[in-house]
């Protein structure tokens, strides 16, 4: 099970990177309490206004690559074969830039994520029903310690 | 039943402003994969690391009060009358410093945090059995766009 919610969490950062704002619009539950925070921002409530939050960054940014390190999932209830909610901490380190007309543009950043996903109450209790509830990503302070 | 999830949120805060470590320890599930996020920190895994970082935290404070704001709580499954998750959103307005006695320390801050709390698998379905799961903090970055 916890692959399916993976599979649905690794859809969200293809559908960032190839600017797909229809995939990304299935990808979330259809609710005015969902939630995302971008790095740094309060929250963004209701579905509405988190997808146009993810065009808009879709739209500005020309090239946009997500490397995810320390995938943590969990899947809930605990140690139930049929989890109804899904959380997933996970580190992504992003690669950013004007893509191959100018290498000097390339950005890198990296940022902390923990995803909230649930079946969609909607839906049945199918394969590949999981979607985003909430989204809350942070910026890492860069601190050094890891290199020293 | 989001009063229950509610009150265990704010004994969360209690804990923090009076330093009780053995409240603190009552209000998270003991679990390897329980997470923390501190702001601009990468995640703390496991209710002993989680539990470690608020003492240090608190040992370390002489004062810090939290006025929490814009408090979001829902509970899963969506609808049902005998959730087993709630997800809390809030903004946290700190005021941390030396206390009376240097009233010039004194320091404010302002957070953005998604709160993750289940019921203790290993309780039974009585009211007051909410922990936290998972913690997310992250900072807000003041742009001045509210006073604008």
């Amino acid at each position: 099970m916890s692959e399916t919610a993976l599979a649905v969490h690794r859809a969200f950062y293809d559908a960032v990177e190839t600017g797909d704002a229809d995939l990304m619009a299935t990808l979330w539950v259809d609710h005015p309490r969902v939630s995302c925070v971008h790095p740094g921002a309060v929250p963004l409530r209701g579905t509405g206004a988190v997808l146009r939050s993810w065009t808009v960054l879709m739209a500005n940014v020309s090239y946009i690559q997500f490397f995810l390190t320390d995938i943590d999932v969990t899947t809930f209830p605990l140690g139930d074969d049929e989890p109804t909610m899904a959380v997933i901490v996970c580190t992504e380190n992003i690669l950013s830039g004007e893509g191959m007309s100018s290498p000097d543009a390339f950005a890198g950043g990296k940022a902390l994520c923990t995803s909230i996903l649930v079946r969609d109450p909607s839906g049945g209790r199918t394969a590949g029903d999981w979607k985003f509830w909430s989204r809350h990503a942070s910026p890492i302070a860069d601190l050094g310690t890891e290199d020293r």
